[in-house]
């Protein structure tokens, strides 16, 4: 299978790290986008994922899966090892919540601040601003960060004793927020916490 | 179980037409959540949802799990009947991604503009707004709808032959859409074919 993706960008990151927590990372045969120059938004790459964006996984059979949630999910089932996505009703319905509020809490109000407060990718692409809106995005991720460092005071991971995907969001997340300069508070303890662990796995070392 | 919600809300009807597709819903006890008046916003409810809004589903021992997907996921595996999430790697992958599409591309976008470009829920809900946001959600949204309206040129249900989450989250969108007053163009027949399908599920008659 191939990914097109822009390697150390927040959301090809997630991708990568679900693949190596699953020891699956040379089944995968990658192949970079030019987004720079906007190749991810010419009819061809539309064609493979109409919301314009990277990674995109394609199946040997042609098949096309963009969303990181989606190709982790089809990773999770294919390839062996602990499960990313959990086994039983409420282990799947806890981690799949606390990945949607990753997102929506903190990958996403960084991204959109980061997209519409600041330079963002530069003129070329960020064609539509909205400074205002980009810079309550921020706030909005501030707050996100406060609410998993409340998570995160009862729990090693977000969901308990296991790494999930709801963890590889977050630290996408946090990751995109020290790109865009958005400092996480030093009173956050333990998300701070958290990072040094997450930092030390495998598949974020390498 | 018990669902925390308001009738005839969006997101609350996601959740109703899952549980109604599996034959489950005299599972579960509904206690209604004073929206209108900001109950959703008290410390009681944060602590149920620190997202501050319905649905939120109380497992019988005491946990709670927010976001329809997740509340989905959790019904899909533990009633019997058809899969809404599906099966196999590739059927999950290809269900999560539309599933995630319907939401950004129509669900999402149509509630910013309901909140942002119109009155929304009135001035004491409607603490934030940014109109020209609202606006430009708008058009995203009907971007979207065009989207879906080819991806259902080819299938009976976004995923294929079968009704899925996907199928539920566009289904809430478009009602949204024709509450928040943004009219679906008569060109989209392929959508209009299928609404009309989805229209006739006892789930949704009901
Ligand atoms: N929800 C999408 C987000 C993908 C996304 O936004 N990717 C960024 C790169 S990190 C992108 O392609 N941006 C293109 C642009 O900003 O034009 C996912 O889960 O894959
Ligand atoms: N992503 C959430 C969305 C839930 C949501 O936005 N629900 C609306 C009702 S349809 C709400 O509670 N809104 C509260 C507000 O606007 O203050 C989910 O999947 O449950």
């Amino acid at each position: 299978m191939k990914i097109y993706d822009v390697a150390n960008f927040p959301n090809p990151l997630r991708v990568r790290i679900a693949l190596a927590e699953k020891n699956a990372t040379n089944n995968v045969q990658f192949i970079p986008v030019d987004l720079m120059n906007g190749e991810h938004r010419t009819a061809a790459f539309i064609a493979k994922n109409p919301a314009a964006s990277v990674p995109v996984l394609e199946l040997d059979d042609g098949t096309y899966i963009s969303e990181c949630t989606a190709i982790t999910e089809y990773i999770d089932h294919l390839f062996e090892g602990p499960s990313l996505t959990g086994s039983t009703a409420k282990e799947r319905a806890v981690i799949n919540m606390l990945q949607k509020r990753a997102e929506s809490m903190v990958l996403e109000p960084v991204g959109t601040y980061f997209h519409h407060a600041t330079d963002g990718l530069g003129p070329a692409l960020e064609i539509y601003q909205n400074k205002e809106w980009g810079q309550k995005q921020k706030e909005i991720s501030l707050k996100g960060l406060s609410y998993f460092d409340t998570v995160l005071a009862d729990n090693t991971y977000l969901a308990g004793d296991h790494f999930t995907i709801a963890d590889i969001t977050l630290y996408a997340g946090i990751g995109f927020a020290g790109f865009a300069k958005i400092d996480i508070p030093a009173d956050l303890t333990h998300i701070h916490r958290w990072l040094s662990l997450v930092a030390e796995r495998p598949s974020i070392k390498l």
